[in-house]
This record gives C-alpha cells, sequence and structure tokens, in this order.
C-alpha cells in the first residue's frame, strides 16, 4: 500500500476491503509520505519494519527485487500522488490498484496510460461502486435488452458535508479543496467522476459531448462545489448529472435512474441492496440483492442471502476479489474499471472546467 | 365552465376541486366545441338547459347580462382553445379561472396579458401543484430564511404515460402531441412549466437564462417528449430542471429539491404529505403535513389532521378556495398564479425550443 | 346531518365526502344537542332556519313528513348519542349513514339492529377506510384467490396524539376518554374497530376468537389507550392487532398486511395510493391507484390518473357515493359496511375488555 | 472454528466478520462432523492440516496444549451441536463464540451455563443484531432517559423463505425444521431469539410472562413456522413480537418500535443505516449510521462515514471486534451478549411451545 497512513479515510478502506474475501494480506507499505509518520503507520499496522517504507520508489525496486516481493500495490493516496507511484510499480512489474479520479490532468493521465501499455502488469481503477451486486446486476439486464434502446439517464451524486467551510484541521475537506493535490476538479472530480463512471459502467454508453455549469457556493473556495452537467451519449441516449457537495441533508446521494424504450431502473447507493425495474405498463418491481426472480444477477457477487444488507465495504470488496482473480489469471476482469474509465474521468472533469469557463458550451470528446 | 365536456380529464378535476369547499356552484358552461356533446354534456351535469352554450363568446355575452349571471369561469380546454375565451371572459367583466400552460404563443399570452390590464375581473392559472399545503409552507419557510440564500435547485417532472405511441384514441394523448392544439412545446409545455412554477413559487426566484436539450424520442413524434434544461436563476442559484413523458416507471413524478447555505428541503408530489427538513449539522426532520413542530405552516390550507392523507384534489382546492376569496374580497390572493406566471411558462417554452433548436445555447429572460 | 356542528371534526369530513362527487346536497340539519349552537351551526352552513332543527326526533318526524324531505341522515355525533338518533330516522323510513363505532354497548347495539330489520331504510357504516381503491382492489385480489389461503394478518391502528394528558379544551380527546360518551373502549373502539374491520373487509374472514392486554398508559386515564390482540379467524387464519394512542411518531398509522399459501400484501394508510405485492418466488410489486397492470382493480374507484394522489377525503367519498346508489338503486352495496360490520365492532370492543379485565384469556365470539 | 463446513452458512459469515476488522486469524478448524468433509473444508481454507480436526473433543485438547493453541472458538452448527463443543472447549479454557439459539433445551443450555461459570474462558453468543450501530446507539438512549420510560414495544421478523415445503436438497431449511437439530422451535428458535434478543437489549428491560399462538401452516412441518408473541416486559411495558418464515414478500425483516413516554424509535434491520426518532410535539428525525446530530451514538461502532452503508457483516464484525477486546482486556464487554441471552432466548422457546400447547396462557418467567 502507497499512502493510508495515520489520519488517512480511503487507506483503511482498502484495506478492509481487500480483507473481506481473504485474497490479499497487507505486507508492505509506504504509508505516508512523511518518513516518521510511515514508521509509526506501518508499526500500527504490523507491517515488518524492513518492509515499511518512507518512499515509494524505494518500495517499488526492493519489492521488485524480493522473492516474496508484493504482487499488487493499493495507491490510496491523494490525487497528486497517484502517477508517480502508478508509474513506478507498473513498471517495476507490480499490479496497480489505484484509489480514483486517476491523476490530476489528462497530461499526466496519458504517462500513466503509456506505462500501463508498457506493462506486463495490471492496472485497476478503485470505481468502487461498480462493485455493488445490483448494478452489476443492471449491467448484465441492459447488455441483454431488459430495458431496450436507452432514452435517458439521470445520475447524481450529491453530498453537504463541504457546504460549509470546513474546520482547518479537516484533513479529508484540506486536499479536496486544494487545486495543488486534487487537480482542477473539486465536486466534479471527486464524486462526479463517480457518477459518470457508474453511468457509462451499467448503460455500457459512452459520452460524446458535454455542457457543464459549476458553482464553487462557498466563500473563498477555489474548486467547484456543485456541477450540473448534460451529456450526450453514444447511441442518442441523454444524461443529466448533478455533483453537489453542498446540498444540505444530502450524505452521499448517488443515485442512478435509466429509462430505455423497454423499462426503467432505478437505483441509489444510500440503500443499495434494492433497485426498481418497471416495464412499460406492468406495476414496478423491487429487485433486491440476490433476491427472487432474478436468474443469476447481482446472487453472483453477493455473500449472504436476501434481506441481509451488504453495503459500501462489500461493493468494495468485490473489486478486489475480481482484481485478485484477474491478477491469478482466473478471471478476465471484464467488470474490472481500469484505464479506459481513468482517461474518461479525467476528460470529463477537464471538459466541465473548459465549458463553464467559457460559459457553459458543448465540449465533444 | 368552457370546455370538459364528456371524454374530457381535466374539467372533471376542476369541477371536484371547486367543489370541495363548497365555494362554488356550477351553473353554466359551454362544455364543447361540438354543439351535441356540449349539450349532451350539460345535460348529465344537470345545467340549465338555457346555460348550456355551444360558443364561449355567447356565453360570455349571455351569462354577463343575466342579473345572476356567473361570476366567473373556469377554461379548461386544450391550450389553443385558452386566449379566445380568455379574452372573452375578461371583457365581459367575468373572471377567468384558466388551466395551464397559458397558451400556445408567447403572442398570444401578451394578448390575454392585455386582457388582464384592462380588466376589472381577476385571471388565475392553475398551476395547481402550488395548493399543496407542505408547498405553501416550503414558500414560507424560505421566505422567513430557514433555508437562507438559496443555492441549488433540483426541480423534476417525470411520467411514462407517452413511452410508446399512444392509441389512437387516447384523446388526452392526442391534442398533447399535436403542436396546433398544444402549442410548440411537449413535456415543457404540459410539465416542464408545472416544475418551473413550483420551483419559482416555493424559492422566490426568477430564471434569468436558461439551456435547453430537448427529444422527441418516441417515432414520429413531432413535440418534445424530454427536456433537459439548466436554469441560472436570481441570486445566483442554481437549478436543473428534467421534464419526461418517457420514464418509464415514473407515474406523475414532480418533485421539487432546494438547498441553501442554511438548509436543504425536499418533496415529491406522489407523497405530498410529507417534506424533509435538514439543517446543516443536524438530523433530517420529516415534516407532514400539519404535523407537530410547523409553527403554522401548512396546517392553514387542510382540512384535516396529520396523518390523514389528503391529495392532489385538496391541492387543486385550495388554488379554487383561495380565489374564491380573492374574488369575493376576502383576501388577496397573494399565492395565486396568475398572468405573471403565465408570461413565465410561455418564455420557458420558448425559450426551451430556441436553445435546444441552436443546439443547447444560453437563453436570457 | 346529526351533530357535526361547530368544533366538531368528523363531521365537516362527512360533508367534504359526500360533496366530492356531487351526489348529495345538505339540506336540514340538527347539527348540535345546544339549541343556539345548533341554530348557529345551521346559518354557518346556510341552512333554511326552518330546517336546522335543535333536536333530532324532531327533525326526524318533520323531515319525514315534508313532501322534499330529506332521504338520508348523517350521524356524526359521539358514540353514546347514535343509537337514538338512528333509531329514530331508521323507524321514520329514512336511510342511516352512521360515524363507527356503531354506539356505547352490545345491548344498544341490538336495538339499532333491531330498527335495521324492522326498516325499510338502509343503514351505512362509515368504516371509511374500506373506501380506499387499494383496499378494495385487495378485497378483489383475495376473493379471486391471487394470495391462496390467507395464513397470517398483521393490522395496526397507531396514533400518538393522546400520549400525553390532553390539554382541558381538546374537545375531540374529552369525549374519547370520556366512558359515559364514548363507551368502554378506547383504543379499541376509536381506532381498534377501524383496524379489525379493515381487516376482515379484505381478507373476507371473520373473527372467532380473540386475546387481549390493554392497558391506560396516561396517568388517570378512564379508558385503554393501548390495545395488543390476538385473533384467530375463520379459516384457520392468525392476526395480530395493535391499536395505539401513544405510539410516539405515529399520526394515523393504519396498516394492514396479509399473507397467504401464494401470495402477500402490505399497505399502509399514511401513503394510499400503493400497495405492495409479493408472489412467492417472484419479485415485490408496487400496485400504484390505478397504475400499470391490475385488470380493473382499483381504477374503478377513482377520480384521477395513477400518480395523482387520493386520499382520506375520496376514500371516504367513495363510502359517500356507494351509499348514494344503494340508496337510488343503482347498485346493490356490497361493499359497504352495515349493521353486521357495526356488530362485529361491538364484539370487538367488549370482548377485548373481558378478555384483558380476566388477565387475558381467550374470548370466543 | 467448529461447524462451517462445505455447504454451511453461517460459518462463512463468521469467518468474514472475525476478519473485517483484522482481530482474529483463523488456524483450527473441525469444520464438519464427516471425516472426509472436515479435511476437505480445512484445505480449502488453508489450515494447517494437522490442525484441521475431525473431531471437536480432539480439538479442544490438542490446541489446549499447543503453545501457539487457539485462544477462542467459533461454534458454528446447527443447535443440537452448541452443548457438546460450547462445554468441552469451556472446560479446556478456550474462550467460546457460539451461534445462537443457545442450545436445543433448557436442560442443555443450564448444563452450558454451568460450565461457563467454572471456566476461566469467555462466552460470546452471537445475536448479533446487537452489533448494528444504530442499536446500540438505540439502547444509549434508552439508558440516558431520551424516551422516558417505555411503554410499548413491537418487534417482528418476518421471512417468506419457508413459505413452501423446501426443495429436499435445501440444507438450511432441512435442519431448521428437523426437532432433532433444531430443538423444539422453529420460527420462534431460528428468529424469534433474535427479536426477542434485540427488544431486551436495546430497552433494557426483561421478559417478566409471555403468551403465544404458534402454528405451523406448511403442511407436514413439524414445528412452527408463525409465532404471535404477547410479552408483558419489566416496568410495565408491554410488548408485541411476531416472528415468521411464511410471510410473503418479507425477505429478512426483523423491525424494531419502541415507544416510552417522552418519545419514540423504529428501526429496520434491511436498511439498518437509518432509525427515526420522534419527541412528543416534534418532528419525526431520521437519525443515520454516524450522521449528523448525534453526541457520539453510533459513530462508535462504525468504519466508514455517514451515507457509505454498513450492513450486516460489519453489524456480525463489531460482536467479533468486542470480542477480541474483551478477551484481550481491553474492554469489558458490556454489549456482548452471553450466557444469559443464552438461557433468555431457552426460556423465550421453551414458554412459547408450553403457552402455545394450552391453547394460549400465560407463561410466566
Amino acid at each position: 500500500m502507497v499512502g493510508g497512513g495515520q489520519g488517512a479515510f480511503i487507506g483503511g478502506v482498502h484495506r478492509i476491503a481487500s480483507r473481506i474475501d481473504d485474497r490479499f494480506e497487507l505486507v508492505a507499505g509506504a504509508l505516508s509520505s512523511t518518513p516518521e509518520k510511515a514508521k509509526a503507520s506501518g508499526e500500527a499496522l504490523g507491517l515488518d519494519p524492513e518492509r515499511s517504507y518512507t518512499d515509494y520508489e524505494e518500495m517499488a525496486k526492493a519489492e521488485a527485487s524480493r522473492p516474496d516481493g508484493i504482487e499488487a500495490v493499493s495507491i490510496v493516496t491523494p490525487n497528486h500522488m497517484h502517477a508517480g507511484p502508478a508509474i513506478a510499480f507498473l513498471e517495476a512489474g507490480i499490479h496497480v490498484i489505484c484509489d480514483k479520479p486517476l491523476t490530476t490532468s489528462m497530461e499526466e493521465a496519458e504517462r500513466i496510460a503509456k506505462a500501463v501499455d508498457a506493462s506486463s502488469a495490471k492496472f485497476i481503477l478503485t470505481h468502487n461502486y461498480t462493485g455493488y451486486p445490483l448494478m452489476r446486476q443492471a449491467r448484465q439486464m441492459i447488455e441483454r435488452g431488459d430495458l431496450g434502446k436507452i432514452r435517458v439517464i439521470q445520475a447524481e451524486y450529491a453530498q453537504d458535508w463541504m457546504a460549509e467551510e470546513p474546520d482547518a484541521d479537516n484533513k479529508q475537506a484540506a486536499w479536496r479543496t486544494d487545486p495543488k493535490k486534487s487537480g482542477g476538479g473539486g465536486a466534479i472530480g471527486d464524486i462526479g467522476t463517480h457518477a459518470l463512471n457508474l453511468a457509462t459502467f451499467v448503460s455500457g454508453l459512452k459520452p460524446e459531448a458535454l455542457l457543464a455549469d459549476l458553482d464553487a457556493f462557498v466563500t473563498g473556495r477555489q474548486l467547484d462545489d456543485n456541477a450540473h452537467v448534460l451529456l450526450r451519449m453514444s447511441g442518442g441516449a441523454k444524461a443529466m448529472l448533478w455533483a453537489s457537495q453542498v446540498a444540505m441533508g444530502c450524505e452521499n446521494g448517488l443515485t442512478l435512474r435509466i429509462y430505455g424504450d423497454k423499462a426503467g431502473i432505478e437505483w441509489a447507493q444510500e440503500n443499495p441492496n434494492r433497485m426498481t425495474f418497471t416495464k412499460f405498463g406492468e406495476p414496478k418491481q423491487i429487485i433486491t440483492r440476490g433476491g427472487a426472480g432474478l436468474g443469476g444477477g447481482a446472487g453472483d457477487w453477493t455473500r449472504i442471502p436476501p434481506g441481509h444488507p451488504e453495503g459500501y465495504l462489500e461493493g468494495f470488496a468485490n473489486v478486489y476479489t475480481d482484481a485478485a482473480d484477474l491478477i491469478q489469471g482466473k478471471a478476465d476482469g471484464a467488470l474490472l474499471p481500469g484505464i479506459e474509465a481513468g482517461l474518461e474521468g479525467m476528460w470529463f472533469i477537464e471538459a466541465c472546467i473548459e465549458s463553464s469557463k467559457a460559459g457553459g458550451t458543448w465540449v465533444k470528446r
């Protein structure tokens, strides 16, 4: 693991997610860019001191040369610290599981992409919401035509935790609102890319053009905290995407609604074990995770019977377990977001900024 | 009543709404443009044959000259038949309660506006969703500052009843998809204007510019059946508005969410007796119609205790009852949508069409 | 109308309900047992002073002898004032629409039943929740076997408005907690009878025995404010019934869940336009009032399209409109609760009291 | 681990739950009573063959005498196989984490209790629903008086997976419906004990008497599949408990509602990250797991921010992590269900059976 030392949030999530299905063991890390913190964090997590590094380049080299060296690394640093380690480990032939968004600029994104192309190692981007069983089932349903031709997509990711100026000691807010660490995108980067990724993952459609109206409502904020985005998708579908960090009353309101010419689906991340499905002229059905009448579906990616809720960590674990299968050659990783998803996310961020700066104009991909 | 004969939908709604609080009596009508149908409909509704007219102009004149002539007329015809009767009755000094949208073009809209200016009679446009008690309470709450400065508005009106080519004998679908009867707006006119009106009614903000991406997804349809609209509102707030008649699984999905810098609210028409209200840093509250902890509010416009649901007809009845109060000089009708709301709606329709035709550009008001 | 003068609650509800479908006109009344109040109330409602009576017996006689005398009377007094007017009007040959529960004791109930038997007039008891379209549809579905053989019924009616000692001037609470006016039942009479009636109406089953554990939690309260009841129904089904006036957070929580050997349904009065229906091994369906896939059903008792909510008043209006059809010989009133429902309710009240007093023992019907 | 071999359900759950917070490592097991299956299961889970036992007594002895012997054992066998291993490991001084219900009879339960008393080792019973953060918060709230004096408890655990005769190869259904393996309780044992335990855990009250009406609705079933239970709790509170395996449309419908003289709460396991809380005369609040306005509360037992759902496995993990803390002397295990909860559950099962057999009479504790 690179990053994820004391005070971090997403590192702990990655560690639990990797552990749930017992497919990974944490044996080495460069857990912080501050040497003392790196050491202390490594100790707290029970790492062999020899494998608790203070520098990711050193770690990549050392691990690549050990007979018991790591097979894969999780990169869980802020955005501006993704490219360096990703490239270093890819060059060392070590598989990379990287947090999203890919990085802070398209230029860097393309450098990573080149490293992916050149490496024998795999690259996985943890757009973790694709791991929710019902989102995978929704993708299956659309693939096999249950919804018909897709017409309309409504994607939202609304939060309120940055609706006011955060406290000075809020580390999570601090780097997310700092263009040097987060890149040019605020809400669009941190959560907008998740909404876009989930919409494309499930619908199978790609964005062809977008138009964005970005705001930074909180005084003094340098990056957007609210984004209204229209998208024109492949195949003629139209999408609306709303990402907000100032929507009072929304905790983690990621929702996806997709309407085709045969049926529609609706899903909300905060209660992820249910999805509605309505065929034209029939009553709305509540599809539960692994529940009755699915014909396979979500049950393939679930650990416990329907009615026992799974959550965010289990969805994240599905991404890790699929990564393990891919790395071990047990599966082809067809459901795993990779470098393409990362490049699409970077295009999204940069196109939103370009569109909004121009007063809200269409930007083609 | 003008319109509302056999086979009509909204006429019956107006009749019930006017009756609920016992403030109106139906005594005259030109219920259809087809004479036989007008007569038969009048008979079925128990009208005095002498006051069951076949022509609205004749009705306006005759009623204006009777000592027991009607005080007010309800116009419940398709859009292209609003202007004629509205102007005729206004000129005859008879109060007009007119269905929405105002008419089929801005030009006609302005002719009605002139007639309103010139008349001693009142003009009320039945944007009936403003009659829901909780929407009136939300307006109060925003007016008194409970939400702080408004930042973001998310308004939706999604249906699915026109998701396929309707049956040839579906009279309701037929006129709504015919530009000659409906005007240039499809979904934007029939339901988009409701969403906009409700958003402005509750927020107190006005649209300053919009950008629209309209589609007619159903083959052969001449008018839009899906509209994605971005709006810039007075005071710097941003709005998203989605109107759709092809969203499979949505019956009458009018929802309004408004977020300020102090709090946010969320409401959905299909379960109109509850609204959520969240102050920053506090748990979400469920505000019920007339329920605990309101301090006045919705209880002023409700007939039965909380927990006993009121619905669409009661909200509509509130508009009628307020109209009666206005007409009888008992109240100032401050909550009643009138000609201004009508003109705003017509601007919305025409601006959406203009924007979309130009490929999705901003149109200022 | 008898009762329903100033300060009353349910009288106003009956008046609106009778008006919604324009089948009744209020022309006479004995609106209060206090003469001045009766007169003032009659005036406020626009009654002809001659037909605004101060005594129900006088009213029954006078109206029966007028050529334009009333066809039907609504009795909307507190429970202890049902029997007198009901019998008087039945004897006068005037149809009676009576609020529930039937009366305050089984003895009186049987006197009313005798009067019903002896009269040419009809007797309707306003168990208004049977008027909800989806409850009627549920009854249809069970009748035609959609749920199979019924096994389990869970019925609840939970409120919180009497969770503390009410204010001295709360007229509604005052008579409901006074054994002289309400009879021996508190929550079981006021709301428990509704829950039982709805359960039997929908399921088609009858109670064969019950066991009750009653409490009066509020200090000094003479009648029960919480009732836990087990029932054994005809056909071997088992039921649980909970009625409470002290359940903090419940406004008017009437819910009904019925499970058969083929399928189950769930419905809640506070959002009455939806019901779930689950066949074994299939996804749960959301059945909406008048919505897709019904095959008739609730659409027969509804005024507006699905997605436009109807509420308590429209359900109540269905009872009145059916009563009008029955009185005019247009229908057989098969869905209308009558004297049988009233006697069953009285048995329920008295059996609950008997059971609870005996420490919670089974009482057979 | 004892039990949990191939084809088992709850064993896998225990393994994940123990792993989530990285406090346990699985190093030994007697995973099946069938030797070949025990071996194969051990191999599949990566156990050292030497520590993959075919007999729990052998395992208890061997592990107790190893310097690196296990500190704790999880017993995840069917009910009739709890007592043997529990006593064996307790006698060997090894901590026991045992699945519920405690065992199949009160007599055996008391033998386990004696072993607990006599042992230096701890005994934890995995009533896992007590691990849900909001249930722990609810307990805190009641303890500190937020609800006032408790009046009414409504507890339910409704499922439908045994609503028909299960397939012959349904191993989970098979032992649960076999009195030899399950004991005398069907639904009351498998899920009713969970509902009772959660109600007592949260409310702090104890059952003083109960009355049960049990049914076996599915033809040929030997154990109850539906239970209607009334309870009289300490302090004068009254409770209703419904446990069912034949409630069509219910997947894992464990719900708890508690009403005091100051406030009420409502929670449903299927969406466990929210709970409502209503103070008398105030709007209902939605309390989210770790969300705003808690003052500590659920946030103490959660891994990720509010809005990111946690589920069944994380709740289960809280029990395991608390067990680790207790075993390592880091905490006093005050929230952990132990032998007392097990004895209470056995009393519940036996009292329900006794009551129902007697026709539905009160049984005191």
